[in-house]
């Protein structure tokens, strides 16, 4: 199964919807399971910095299909993977990736959100991937 | 001036519509004045290889203030810059890369189609920037 | 509006004045809106290493619309944000990158300033600053 | 001997006095002997994708201690060297890059011109080496 264009569309409208609420502009970005863009959407004022954490957290999403996150238990100071972090072209290991999925849990791809702090990103991922018709 | 999302929302739209009347799925990309994305949509079948095309259409756009095909007249083979197209990361010199501007003529940014023949993607990219409000 | 090669004059004499009398030769960076080059001087005897530096620290001022060093409070350790210096291609997280701006605050570019200590290179991005013609 | 920062003023002065005559805003790189970027200027309205092609041309002069143009005759169809200009990040093989050298013939860098046609752009660089003070 592909992620469709018109799945996609109440998961875009959701974050803005989101991120206007809140006040803050993002960049956010959709990855199919191979990692190939599928839309972005850079809302105006959105920090310039972000398009490529934006698109780095849901590539991340789905290269380890998990949270963005999830990535950090490995790579963080002490864990077992040092350096992971600068593998596949740099991975971004905090929150703001998630995947998305179909009810029987296959990866079709991931969002990625970036513009405010972490906890802005992760709200306005979680309204968007919560407005997907799995 | 910037190019806003208000203004991308009918653009977008019109690239869809003729795409879909034409029965042509397209990689439809629209970057900034500096070159960044914007706003990003895969159209459901678009060719995977197109997506790295629609970006550097638009990116030759900005760069030559032109359409994409005018970088073509420099590095043609016998003309006076051959190699031209390998500079700035790969440049795209055929057409289906348009600057979008303001009515006075200051470059804003620039849509960028790839997916079909190259007829296709000119029919596609005049159509979304017809729709541009300048 | 855009960065003017009459606007730079000033603010390139000014680093090279204040570097000058602190005997510390330095690379000064000067990128658009956009982060395109528009200007590069480096003086005799800058380290070849901080030409990369200033180019980023000037990029990341653009990139995050603040001072350079704004970018570390994200990614220090502990920080909400780890690796968030590894994306964009490399960011330069401290001083010495600033934005240049007008009267009204819309961004044009950013000074970026490498070849000393860092107070040294903050003394001199903030003498080139503070020539620019708002 | 090394590229003195005066030594390359008249140079730069002479560039922009020769584009400012022929009414083609230039892109104006100057590289050290090592490929290092001592000085650039890009003046008001000159193209964003002519930034790299200067900087590359006088890269190519200091890689081939030769005018730009030079590397054309290995890289030609039906030259000894196919896809020579693929190499070293990308080559600029047409003409617009000169080498810098002292009177003794030592070379101490190259100047790249881009921004016009390519006999305009020749012509700019042509005045600035002129300029050089060897």
């Amino acid at each position: 199964m592909k992620l469709s264009h018109a799945q996609l569309e109440p998961v875009v409208a959701a974050a803005i919807a989101k991120a206007t609420e809140i006040r803050v502009p993002m960049n956010i970005a959709v990855l199919d399971s191979g990692g190939f863009i599928k839309s972005f959407t850079r809302m105006d004022g959105a920090f310039l910095a972000s398009i490529d954490v934006a698109m780095k957290k849901a590539k991340t999403a789905v290269l380890f299909d998990a949270n963005s996150e999830a990535a950090w238990e490995f790579c963080k100071p002490g864990g077992p993977a040092p350096g992971l972090e600068l593998t596949n072209d740099v991975l971004v290991i905090f929150a703001g990736g998630i995947p998305l999925r179909t009810r029987d849990g296959e990866l079709l791809g991931a969002i990625g959100i970036s513009g405010g702090a972490v906890a802005q990103d992760v709200e306005v991922a979680q309204a968007a991937a919560a407005a997907f018709p799995a």
